[in-house]
């Protein structure tokens, strides 16, 4: 166990630092023997689970099915689409050798799986009844990373991709909304990250889409860092990879496709949209564990406790509150009590004699002042709302904290400023190499063109062209 | 979709060219670009996602906890455990080019995660209060495979692994064997396969273990299926990768540490060992539809048949049953009972005029003849019983066809009979030269020391030495 005998380095300090250190700490990852991967720690994985769990759940109500496509993709399939392979190219892994020999041809480890699922696709699709053809799938990917970082950039990552094929550009425009619809649900009622949703310009699009789409999330060091993408990919792939169909009229048509993808990423995410100088703040609907009581003595004295405690942890677990008691002997309160917030438990009971005595325990919230005196009897009852409430404030927190750092702004300036310590909503004339110019200038680059901004023209902030979008673009310094 | 046009081989005829022909028509899996990958479609994941709901909750529920190891493990981490590289060499994909470059150190495709697990458990224990490490992964392998065969040998498959580390021997083994009972369990309850648990022999080791348990299935062709294993390392991982504890004494000493596996490699079985001239028969608890409902009729009849049928989904779905409606107009009954019953629906309902008007529908099962009228109403009462029944007559129904294949023999006539239509249970030496010479001469192989065979002692079915394991071994003709 790694905990806090050090005090953690404090975000004000150096966020960088301060999420290095709090990743390895906590237990939520560890660095692996191959260089920019990671093994993702008990602690870490549990998260995961409980984001894909309901993630999963979303992905199967709107009629997808899980599917798994392999890992290895022939080298030539990737260049049969072009922007597509001149995208990924560089951060290819490749398998040359197996079972003793060199292979013909290389094999690519999967970066993403479009162009293997393209393929079988055009097996698959022959008429328009095989369509819209709704798929996803849960899996590793690789993409080398020169500059790795702890679940926001790794060599591997776990994600899903959902991928699908449509009769038309409308049906598959609704899906790929449909698909940020719900990561956008999942972010602000799960990991209470009150996310923008919006398009991507030119410049930021995925290597072989046709439009792609984003949500934008705010760290506490008022950085963006993309948390999902979902792209329409028009006919590029259907056209590269042949899926085509007969339409009931007995023509043949191309099929529209889609693919959209969140993955453990969103875990960096929530821990530097939360986090502070003390360490993680779960929030509680992806917390392991949303409760962790603590029995305070010593002796027989503290048996007697450990046992009042797991009596505890039954009712609480009985009405579906994920609890459970440190009942470590060799460590001290003090100790643990900084541990759990390291771990960013969102609520402590502290167990101790006079409590007992009382038939009551202390509750102290992860985030907030103060302790409070709460009856045994009535914790199962008390807790799921005080938890909801915990959930709740962290969303409340996180879109204040947004709102006050986000600006619209009208001149050049203004935008440097706005930039230099958060984000700037501004009109662009949508260029990539004016977007590349501002970037060099100021760090920051075009993040999304938000849906629901309002409908503005005039001209771009850095360059004085006509405006493109019809809407101010965000503007952010990102991971 | 590919459905039963054309007949389906038989398997009395051609048992390797029914199973091929059947993963595929029946939808579970398909070629993949790369030779010896599959991909897994959705009716073939689903399959494998009951599995998993039900092992990921066993595992879970005896202490075990998710956590997920890299992918990629430098090829010198693989030569630490000398017995370990030996056995895994000539199956491994090697990535040697990434980001661009070639690599300094060639990087090893997991075949299994015991080096890098074990390089990680080394950081990770440090006292005797760290064990015992109760850890599990869900992930791909990649092992090379010359011959491949769907789901049963393919280059990459799904598993998961679990990896623990003990303060001792005791503690080990009774992992090794909690794994087994989990896997035995799950087999039998589930998949409705009545495997036989027991120790491998020597020469049928897991690569660097010191014991290997496995469960081992009869198919309907009679031949052996080795359907999950578990294994007891000892120290030899612990030595190779320094997994050292300092016990409550304050002495030094090596951990003990077990692995076990189960893998997609059961859906194989499960096909074979149900499975029959119509397709697949399949165990209502993995089945991802129980129950079809078939309307039978034309123009507005069909459509208020259909939504009859919709309304009688809804009732089935909320007493918990997987059901689906085939709603097709394009195809006709017929076409429609041929296609689930190759795709194994255990039950399917037939829903026409008459029977509308009757206030009932006709049953068919899958297995067993002839049809059932059965009243509307009712149908969410009485189904939950006849899955239950349908799922016990695939057990029995195994268990007499295992039982009435499997002979005990004391000669080598008897022997070389036996095996060549079923599973023998013979006294063997035990030494390796006399199970290759066994294998030279009949195809067989020992397949295990059957856990609960009586104490028996006598001399090598084969060579006449004496026999090693005080009980008979099953030997069989395995995949």
């Amino acid at each position: 166990m790694d905990v806090a005998d050090r005090g953690l380095t404090s975000p004000e300090v150096d966020f960088s630092a301060w999420y290095n250190e709090l990743v390895l700490r906590a237990g939520l990852v560890d660095r692996a023997p191959v260089k920019g991967t990671m093994v993702i720690r008990p602690y870490g994985y549990r998260i995961w689970e409980l984001l894909q769990d309901e993630l999963d759940r979303r992905i199967k109500e709107t009629g997808h099915q899980n599917a798994y496509f392999p890992l290895l993709i022939p080298q030539s399939h990737l260049h049969r689409e072009a922007e597509h392979v001149a995208g990924f190219s560089p951060e290819l892994a490749v398998v040359t050798h197996a079972g003793g020999s060199e292979l013909a041809e290389p094999l690519v480890v999967r970066p993403t799986s479009e162009t293997v699922v393209g393929e079988m696709m055009a097996k698959w699709v022959s008429s328009y009844r095989d369509l819209p053809l709704l798929l996803n799938q849960w899996a590793n990917v690789v993409r080398w990373e020169m500059r790795p970082r702890m679940l926001l950039r790794t060599s591997e990552f776990l994600w899903q991709e959902g991928h699908t094929a449509h009769a038309d550009a409308e049906s598959a425009m609704r899906e790929t909304r449909l698909a940020l619809d719900i990561y956008t649900d999942i972010a602000r009622d799960f990991a209470a990250i009150p996310v923008i949703p919006g398009e991507k310009t030119p410049g930021e699009r995925f290597a072989g889409a046709r439009r792609t789409f984003t949500i934008e999330a705010m760290m506490r060091d008022r950085r963006a860092l993309q948390a999902g993408t979902s792209h329409y990919m028009g006919e590029n792939f259907a056209r590269a990879f042949d899926i085509r169909y007969t339409t009931e009229s007995g023509e043949l048509g191309h099929a529209h496709t889609t693919s959209w993808g969140m993955s453990t990423r969103m875990l960096g995410g929530m821990i530097m949209a939360h986090g502070d100088e003390k360490g993680l703040v779960l929030p509680p609907k992806l917390a392991p564990y949303q409760v962790v009581i603590i029995p305070i003595g010593r002796g027989t004295r503290f048996d007697e406790l450990v046992s009042v405690a797991g009596a505890l942890l039954e009712r609480l677990r009985a009405v579906g509150i994920r609890a459970r008691v440190d009942e470590r002997s060799h460590r001290s309160p003090g100790y643990k009590f900084h541990e759990w917030e390291l771990r960013g438990v969102p609520l402590r009971l502290e167990l101790g004699p006079r409590d007992l005595a009382e038939g009551s325990a202390t509750l102290v919230r992860r985030l907030g002042k103060g302790k409070e005196s709460l009856r045994l009897a009535a914790l199962p009852e008390v807790l799921p709302g005080l938890l909801a409430e915990f959930q709740e404030s962290l969303l409340v927190r996180a879109t204040e904290f947004r709102d006050s750092h986000t600006r619209p702004v009208s001149d050049w300036s203004a935008f440097q400023e706005a930039v230099a310590s958060g984000w700037a909503a501004a009109l662009h004339c949508g260029d990539t190499g004016c977007a590349e110019r501002i970037k060099a200038a100021t760090a920051a680059t075009p993040r999304c063109i938000p849906l629901d901004a309002p409908a503005e023209s005039g001209d771009c902030i850095y360059c004085g062209q006509h405006a493109d979008f019809g809407k101010r673009v965000l503007f952010a310094r990102a991971y």
